[in-house]
């Protein structure tokens, strides 16, 4: 067993990737787990679901991201950590299997597939990595705890902590892939920062990992950065309306089955979450060919609110939108909604609140986020969180406020 | 109707593109045929086809590409020709709805598509153009012969040949703008030419385009890049080992169809193209989620070679590669076809022949190709042809060989 | 005269730019301004003074900066403003003329040499313009008052202050050109912003330059890069040093001169600086390459202190640094100047207080810079100043501190 | 002895660099010799000579590309060529100091300085690492036989040939870092080549370096750069013309010098190369500082050939040309003297016959260049010359003519 843990490829092997330039891949481990098919499967499951509506560069899939975030986590415990007495070189093949791994359970169009049948990406990676799955065969043969502990990373409460923060902290690997590359293929010009210099001045220490202040205007640029990308792209508004479309699409089919409404192309990949019953093999089998092929076919219903909804996400007909808050402006939000009524059509489908609260990004702001926060190394060895040091995080990170919207279809005119 | 055709948008709209910076829109038919629906439908075909196997930033869609070529089209016409004795300014919006419209008749996975069913998107491209089609609305509303003409410029026989030579011809904007985008996703350093510079002297002269021999050096360039992304991109052996079971898949299944084989999933879609008689709606109504769909499905279907080719393209198990030309080694493919039936496989579907001479790209070869070659316009005023004038091209020109693969599965060690 | 003010270079003359792709010119008073023998001597004063000596890429000269703040002005008024009913065209030529010459007055290390001789390179500016110039003898061609109106756009009391905006204001085509040319030659990622996006959103208004609020995101990644590239770049405490140097050479040669010492190597260009009476020829003859060779030359005065700094600035030899206020905290300070003493150096000479404050780049701070702030023009019309909308810019405007440091020789060990 | 050739620095240093990213320092006696005043002297004297007159951005130096050559060098025996068998680590700083040093006895504008003084930077190169000088110091503190070994791999005669082809052959580090850093410098897109993927490729093997035959293309497109970067900057025309003049005047000052003429300003700096009796101290305190200086004060020189001549390059007041080989057109060539003397110029100065083989510049030309070729690994072991596998490159090898030019004052217009 231990004999396949640290085995080594013949040759080292390649992947292009437009952002890190390679991404390196010697270990064994890690080149069988990326042929696994639930791996592969992340190549039909976009990294920014609905954008791609918005900015048509952002076509990109999490198998990218994912590749990316192991990539980074390679360099740092390979090119920096190594060699570090506070560093454990046993951990090394957890944190790049972590890292590979970590969005194994994302499924289609995750946050609004979640919102509307309650699944849960990250219970699904943990049955990935322990299930009936050709990932935890390859999990296994490193050896019988190997599979929980990359689940244990994942879930952020190993041990170590230092392997948690890696995957899963403010300035984490995850983080300073998606931003990047999502910036690269939306082709916006904000998202860019000095990564060579973050990576270079992380420190292993005692349950953490702090950053060298020395590097710390790198990191403000990486918090700028983050900012602008949440603003420009995550928060986008129209991006959101697709995405409130998508909700609307899966609620009125969840309805219609509890309505025993007879659809003319049968869900049978949605029954088991409609009757929230879903076993792994059938949450895997879901992806987003596959979902964007239903509502192709769902055109044809006869159900005018689903086939309209399926029409408007297909050909990008999206809803406008407006900025309003329903609970401070109750009688606007009341006249909306009779509006949409007037021309026939119901608002439950068709008159959509949305706020960026509800998105899964979170801006820095410790004390809040259940991620560790920021750590700067000062020369003396003191550490201080980020915010206290900086002027420029410590307003964005109590600056920002959430945005309200209310999206309905362009029909009306207000 | 004249109106329409020279109608702006209250303000210009812009689509951010990685490759371009921004996109420009200030014509409202622009825009209206962006809208429509098989305008939108380009979205769900990827630009490079089964590439992404191998580069797994090569994403992005015939959508992101064709505004791209508008784009170019756009930049040469409005910062270049506007205002020129030799260019009739009444033939712009002609360009750019050919340019943003010539690739609208792909199919999912086109090569491979139509090898098998014998389709062609330059047929569909002309139906789309001309049939019952948003597309045609949008075109109509300019005058009643605009979608003819449109049709002409794509089909390369319109009277106006400067027009055709934007969009077909050796140094045209579709080209020059998927070397680019191309180079871009999959992040290779080549396929980057100095565009900016090639634009700036286009000059355009009867009945042809003209490139400055100033120029000659930025062309060269463009050459070259071209060049090598033909190597290392387009006749990639390992994204040719996909498209390869791409090909034995559809070809299985139509051998399944006309064997009246029953199939768990039923082939509704494909069912036209089966049996040769295929309505413009129906070749419309596929796209590359719904093949993707049917290869997930198919994966349970009883028919082993079916099922197994589909796992092996769904989950990426790409067949090997052998240098082999079978007509100059017959003894060896046949020794190879024998191994491939010593294992129980039909080499029927298991052993493929390949050569890049199959693949829809041509080097620049002037006399064999029938796109315009590339005019140089000398100090003097004489026109002469790229590779009379470099001695590169000339090379590159003339040395080009084809490369003969033979495609097998790797159970077989040779 | 009207003629020569419109006429047009047979063909567009380009300069490559590493910043700016291309810089363009048309019109034959911009060529004619930049042939002249004062525009060419910026050839040989860098854009950044002594921080070559820290950031190794930053070698590159003021010619390079005003080109490029002429192509920013050009694309404004050509691209964007052009046919706006608050434009004046007849303010095109002035506009780009004054951003052509903005910095034609600047002598050699400005800051350093300004701060012994008192001289001002605005005053100068000023002569080159109106004095007996090439530059004059061009710009007096297009008008006789001509001259006077550049050096009124420069001196910023222009009436139309539309056109002052664009050379002198917190988002002027100055900064906007060096902050992306100094991050360029620096090779520092910070700098970055979408200059056209803010391009784009730019429009003359009523005497002021608005951006419209949907670009207020790009306005601030353009003062997030600023703010980055002033605590990287400019107020880098090792350039900083360099600076402290120069400084007390220039101070020791004003002293010995004062004093009668006779030089080995007459300070021939100096005479008219140290006895205050500088000609307009005088102040242009003298360059960096000239500077440097006096300081070469000068490693072998007699005088220690002059050839030991002369000696520190060309071999780079530079002073080391503490953070500390004398202001503050003065007991650490006459501690120092004792330990300076104590190897035999003189404090007055070897001991340089310096201040981030002292140096000419201002954070924006609304109120309080004479430069006119970055104004937003919303969807209603309203015209509000960026930090009352930008959370970020107001915590980026409030918060800077000034750093203070005090420069001693790397002998000394604190 | 031993000691310091291994000692490390406490902390790695960086200094950031635009091509490369940083270059990284960790051995002592690296960071030893970039402090040495020889080496900083390498900050005045630009890399591309006059380049600077028509690409504006080249205006960077020596010292710049110094620090490139060596960055590239230390990736590949740190990151390639590490604990691979047939690589000696024990040449590993021999390697980093040659790859430094390689430059070093460049004077300024050598290639004209050369030519009018026939001096030979690369005989002073081994003056500096074997004579009395700062260089020298820290070198035999490594060993008493190490700056003899040095100057060895730079005269290309060290027995281990791996070493000499790592700074100097067909594909050296000199090449790769000044491809890209003068085509990052100017802004042209040509220059890119994918280094990453070449470096990754190279094997030491016996006495040579090798590049695995699966990189081809990577080096086909270096190749490519390569010619491109010659023809474009390199051979360009007008850079020429100023070389052209910087050759007038120092041939003129060396013929008054002759003739006993009387300076106004003593070609103090230049007496001991018109006597042809230089010291090494001599021959390193020129510069280019102090040449532009000497330029300067030459225009007020009575000799009115030295003073229009410079005049003509501090103004950049540059020669016109002419397609014309003399010895192929001897009276056209005859005609054009007799016009310059008939408006009383003397064309021994103002007639420059100049052709792209005078420059210091070679095409790939295996055979006839004396440095080493590139060899291709195939999978078989079997080693090829690149021109043997590779139609583009033996098509560049074979097809370059030389370009031949005259030059002559703008004063006549043919």
């Amino acid at each position: 067993m231990e004999d396949y843990a640290s085995a080594k490829l013949v040759e080292e092997k390649v992947f292009k990737d437009p952002v890190h330039g390679y991404v390196h891949v010697r270990d064994r481990v890690i080149w069988d787990l990326i042929a696994t098919k639930e791996f592969q499967r992340l190549r039909r499951i976009r990294q920014l679901g609905t954008t791609f509506l918005v900015f048509h560069g952002a076509e990109h899939s999490r198998f990218n991201h994912s590749l990316g975030v192991y990539e980074i986590v390679r360099r740092i415990v390979d090119d920096v950590f190594e060699g570090r007495p506070e560093w454990d070189p046993n951990e090394r093949l957890l944190a790049l299997c972590a890292a590979l791994l970590h969005d194994v359970g994302h499924g289609p169009f995750s946050h609004a597939f979640e919102n509307v049948f309650g699944t849960n990406h990250e219970e699904y990676t943990r049955k990935v990595l322990l299930g009936h799955t050709e990932i935890h065969e390859v999990l296994i043969r490193v050896s019988r705890e190997f599979p929980e502990r990359v689940a244990q990373v994942i879930d952020k409460n190993y041990t170590n902590q230092q392997v948690v923060s890696l995957i899963s902290s403010q300035i984490d690997a995850d983080r300073m892939d998606y931003l990047q590359r999502d910036a690269y293929f939306t082709g916006v010009s904000y998202g860019h920062f000095d990564m060579g210099r973050i990576l270079r001045v992380m420190r292993p220490r005692k349950d953490l990992i702090v950053i060298k202040s020395s590097g710390m205007h790198a990191v403000e640029d990486y918090i700028m950065s983050r900012y602008q990308m949440y603003l420009q792209i995550y928060f986008h508004p129209v991006s959101r309306s697709a995405e409130t479309i998508l909700n609307q699409i899966l609620k009125r089919a969840k309805h219609l089955n509890q309505e025993s409404y007879h659809f003319k192309f049968e869900p049978y990949h949605f029954k088991p979450f409609f009757n929230n019953s879903v076993s792994l093999e059938e949450y895997l089998a879901l992806d987003e060919s596959i979902m964007l092929t239903y509502f192709q076919f769902w055109m044809e219903e006869e159900d005018a609110i689903l086939s309209d909804l399926c029409r408007r996400f297909v050909n990008r007909d999206l809803f406008e939108h407006v900025d309003l808050n329903p609970e401070e402006e109750p009688e606007r939000y009341a006249w909306l909604i009779e509006q949409v009524k007037s021309i026939g059509l119901d608002p439950e489908y068709y008159v959509s609140p949305d706020s960026t609260s509800d998105l899964p990004y979170d801006m820095y702001r410790p004390g809040i986020s259940t991620k560790s926060p920021i750590y700067l190394e000062m020369p003396t060895g003191e550490i201080r969180e980020l915010s206290d040091q900086s002027h420029i995080v410590e307003a964005i990170a109590t600056k920002i406020k959430t945005d309200y919207k209310v999206y309905y279809p362009k029909e009306i005119r207000l």
